[in-house]
């Protein structure tokens, strides 16, 4: 049903979205091969739903996996590496992301990179760290043409807060600048990314989820979960070609840079 | 002739783009009552030529200011604070910047981070420390309607890699993902204070420069200094309120996000 298969990793799939686009893909009817679950406390009391989840699934592994830190990605890769069937990591999804409420006034330096590291500099040396995986899928894909996500493809979670143009609809409820600046910056990694990477044939885009109930999100956020993880996997399993160095939604449609 | 009034700071003013602004600036026919040189080593022998010029002209003052340390713009801000007559600042030049050889295979935590810090956060703070002073240029200019630089205006020197929308023309000859992802973040930090400084009547703009024969911009660019700096000086007068919260090259034409 999903349409992804081969290997997959998922980063921050303790909770939220990570959580559930996890779930998605492994009770789908036809599940990808392998299921990376990065999550930065495997063993710790945030980890015990996807543990839960694991154990209901042999094809999810988990791996320990914070993206905010050079060391723990190199070690995750290390760990993954040799766990791929074929050295083939088919598809990336960069979820794992952080907020924190960010008027200028409540606003320093410290914010700022904080979450430019988990939310920027991650997706980059995650991307960069997996790339030899990323393009040996692309170029094992033989029966795959073009581009898509069951050959190779990295998503940056993004967020329609993201878009510079959208941002005078936005800010006052809002406001939020170092969120705001690192997932414009992420768009830009998006764009970087699937310029680098084209002649690899691994596709690279940027997926807004919708304003979703997470601990993120908050109660008051109008779409569920599971929708929106749903509609993240379609949009994700439908992409080609045309699509990659875009910021979609999760129901497909185009947010301006 | 350059339509710049009141008080102005420039920052990164003692050699490439800061120092030509500086310079039109203070020879001007109808120069601003005060120019402050913002240079983060003023005794050093790089800023040699900015002590020289302002030897030639009383209303350049020349001050300490690291905008990469959030020490340093305080202390700036309490050294200019009570030099500034009416305790008014009309006009901020955030011209200082960075670049560095960005291909993926060069760029970590650190490279990204740094640029990063003097790029975007530095911007943010300097708004953030002089916003008292902007705000009561923006409160006192009662012949001025509108918003304009003679008010109260903020200038945010980002550039055509900033747009994540011509990404695709311009990434071959200069990947640069620490530059890119810093001035994307750079746009949408001038969207942001663009639309917090709003109510308060201040300005806020982003403005390419073109591509200049500095130190950064290499012997190979097609735009001579006093040229870039003309043009900027040019499209800064003749802001007005319509232009808050855009991107601007130095030529006024606009540039996509
Ligand atoms: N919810 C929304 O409305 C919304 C809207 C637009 C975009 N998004 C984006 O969607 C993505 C997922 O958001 P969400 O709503 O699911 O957020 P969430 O409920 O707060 O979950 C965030 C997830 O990211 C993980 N994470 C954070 N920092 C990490 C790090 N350094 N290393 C590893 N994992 C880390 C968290 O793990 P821990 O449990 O260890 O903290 C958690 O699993 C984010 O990129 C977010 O920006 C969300
Ligand atoms: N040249 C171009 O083609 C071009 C094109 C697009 C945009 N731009 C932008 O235009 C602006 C000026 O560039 P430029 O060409 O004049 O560059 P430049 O010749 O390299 O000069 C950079 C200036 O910024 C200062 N600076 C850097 N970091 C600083 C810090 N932490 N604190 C204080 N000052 C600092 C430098 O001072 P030090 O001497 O102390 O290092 C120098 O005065 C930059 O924002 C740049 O991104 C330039």
């Amino acid at each position: 049903m999903s349409g992804i298969c081969g290997n997959v990793l998922v980063t921050g799939s303790n909770r939220g979205l990570g959580l559930e686009l996890v779930r998605q893909l492994a009770e789908s009817p036809s599940p990808p091969l392998q299921i990376f679950a990065g999550c930065r406390d495997p063993n710790g009391p945030r980890a015990q739903d996807l543990r839960e989840l694991a154990q209901k699934h042999q094809n999810i592994i988990i791996i320990k996996l914070d993206t905010s830190s050079e060391a723990s990605i190199s070690e995750a890769s290390k760990a993954i590496g040799p766990k791929l069937k074929d050295g083939c990591l088919n598809l990336l999804i960069n979820n794992a992301g952080v907020n924190i409420p960010g008027a200028l006034a409540d606003t320093g330096e410290k914010e700022m990179v904080d979450v430019f590291v988990t939310n920027v500099v991650g997706p980059m040396l995650i991307a960069k760290e997996f790339l030899p995986y990323l393009q040996k899928a692309a170029s094992q894909s033989v029966q795959h043409t073009g581009m898509s996500c069951r050959k190779s493809a990295v998503i940056n979670v993004s967020t329609l807060l993201s878009s510079i143009e959208k941002c005078h609809e936005t800010f006052t409820m809002a406001p939020m600048y170092p969120y705001r600046a690192s997932k414009a910056a992420l768009n830009m990694l998006t764009r970087c990314l699937a310029e680098d990477f084209k002649k690899d044939g691994i596709l690279v885009m940027a997926l807004h989820p919708g304003w979703v109930k997470t601990d993120m999100g908050g109660p008051q956020a109008p779409l569920l979960v599971v929708d929106s993880a749903k509609g993240m996997l379609k949009v994700i399993s439908s992409l080609t070609e045309k699509d990659t160095g875009t910021l979609l939604d999760w129901e497909g449609k185009s947010i301006p840079w």
